[in-house]
């Protein structure tokens, strides 16, 4: 019979989420720990991290794989220490069905009016808002990886239209797909609601700015532009997004993400009426769920299998 | 050449929606009247009808059927001078799309938690609440035809655990179905969001009671149990509901519809926290797109054919 210690030790560097749970999700069957025995460590084999500190995870002679906890990867890519070895995405249905919902959530709510809805009853108002259906509004989706498609999908059983940008030329069911910066224009000039899944990289950076936003269809069926953020904060610039809801270049905002997090008491988003905030929450990570499909990558990578799912590191995904 | 004459007149008994829009629908088609002339106009054939007046629809000696604006027909039953003619009940897709887009916007707000966001972005809490997913939640549908089917459809796709309550046993793909008030129990006793779309009958009235409510699920994924009436006012207990989200039972609600309507600037609804209040606006009737569907039924009336979707008055749906 194998024991865990004959696996070796995963390391979870985790800040920002509770590390108990993620502890407890691993009891029996791997041994883990949030504390190396010093940087050169020889039982870690492998790690999880959330924005772990600098140097946390070098050093480490037998690390044979970082894995990521949450959908992004651009928080271990930033460390300039980061040892050479595979950096492994989770894409499991536990974390694309919170964004699948979180999305179809935010979109319907724009589209069927909860604002207007929540002013009237303040007001005691009844009166019939005009509607239009799904049908008549686009839906633009920025990033056509496993998040993406999967939200076009849910999207399009709403009876949305549907269009999708990506980096690099890709197809999704039932969406008109773009990509590049020359498809870029294109693609706004026909959405009515951004929704915004890309990965943060040095390429889309800052892309969610004022001069994109003013590309976006303002002439529609839902009477505005609308953004949806549920990426990463710093594709976005705070400041342009709240010039364009001001001037009215964009109708509402659902943000989840912003350019600095938790959101400082002091940013105009906490007051601002017509943006819906959430705190990086749209899915979180749920370790009951996750840590089942890490084993089985562990396992696989300890029989020597090669695993899917690595990021480019070049890319920054 | 048929002209519109030929035909016949349609008369338009309609109060509640702005009839201009189903004047303009028929324009060219039919001919189509606000007013007749005079109770035994022989040129009325057909009537429309959404509230009309006592006595409005009576008389007409080449009346053939009357069509509901609408999927409830109690509006139309309720007149004790209704000729005895077929009732057609439109069902077009115009009609159900609407519904499963409210359905859908509302459970997955009361499920991601909408209100707590909305507490917590007035009090700039950046807090992530635990959030369990969809697929821990069951929602449980009373009334399962068109409309509930439809729901239970998009619902199934959004990952949600299905049940279906009906009058008769009834068959929904994915949904376990329950019938009858010897399966109501059982039904509400495995529902945490209860979503209403049963017509108003004699058997119907006033069944959503304090004592239907504290029969839901409370122990559950969400918190509580949650209630959401898109059917009709007169199905529910308005102080009921109010009792039994002030003492628990019930989480949040949302209700387009109420016991009197438009609801009473005096209605505790307007002014209750965990209340999310629309004007019966759920699935609004649009004339462009019913009316076509409309159009092909009376021709096809004309032409002796018998119609699906006919009322039956007896079971008053």
């Amino acid at each position: 019979m194998t024991t865990a210690s004959d696996k070796g030790r995963v390391l979870l560097a985790i800040s920002g989420y509770e590390p108990t749970a993620w502890l407890k999700a691993f009891a029996g069957r791997r041994e883990a720990t949030l504390a190396a025995d010093g940087p050169g460590d020889p039982s870690i084999r492998y790690a999880l991290t959330w924005r772990h500190q600098p140097d946390q995870l070098s050093g480490f002679p037998n690390l044979k794989a970082i894995f990521s906890v949450g959908a992004g990867v651009d928080h271990i890519l930033a460390d300039p220490t980061l040892p050479d070895v595979p950096i492994v995405r989770v894409i499991d249905p536990s974390l694309t069905q919170p964004m699948i919902e979180y999305i179809a959530w935010r979109v319907l709510d724009h589209h069927r009016q909860g604002l207007l809805y929540r002013i009237q009853k303040q007001k005691k108002i009844w009166h019939e808002p005009s509607q239009r259906p799904a049908s008549d509004v686009s839906v633009g989706i920025m990033g056509l990886g496993a998040l993406g498609t999967e939200a076009a999908r849910i999207l399009g059983a709403l009876g949305y239209q549907l269009r999708g940008w990506s980096r690099r030329a890709r197809k999704a069911p039932g969406v008109a797909t773009f990509h590049g910066r020359e498809g870029l224009d294109e693609f706004l000039a026909g959405t009515d609601i951004l929704v915004v899944l890309l990965p943060l990289t040095a390429e889309t950076a800052g892309l969610i700015d004022y001069a994109l936003l003013r590309k976006l269809r303002r002439r529609n069926a839902i009477g505005g532009a609308v953004l949806i953020n549920a990426g990463r904060g710093k594709l976005q610039k705070d400041a342009d997004i709240l010039r364009a809801l001001d001037d009215g270049t964009l109708k509402e905002a659902t943000l989840d993400v912003f350019e600095i997090e938790p959101l400082p008491k002091a940013s105009p988003m906490w007051t601002h009426p017509k943006v819906f905030v959430t705190p990086h929450s749209a899915a979180g990570s749920d370790p009951d769920r996750l840590v089942p499909a890490m084993l089985e990558q562990m396992d696989a990578l300890d029989r020597g299998e090669t695993l899917e799912n690595i990021v480019d590191r070049a890319a920054g995904y």
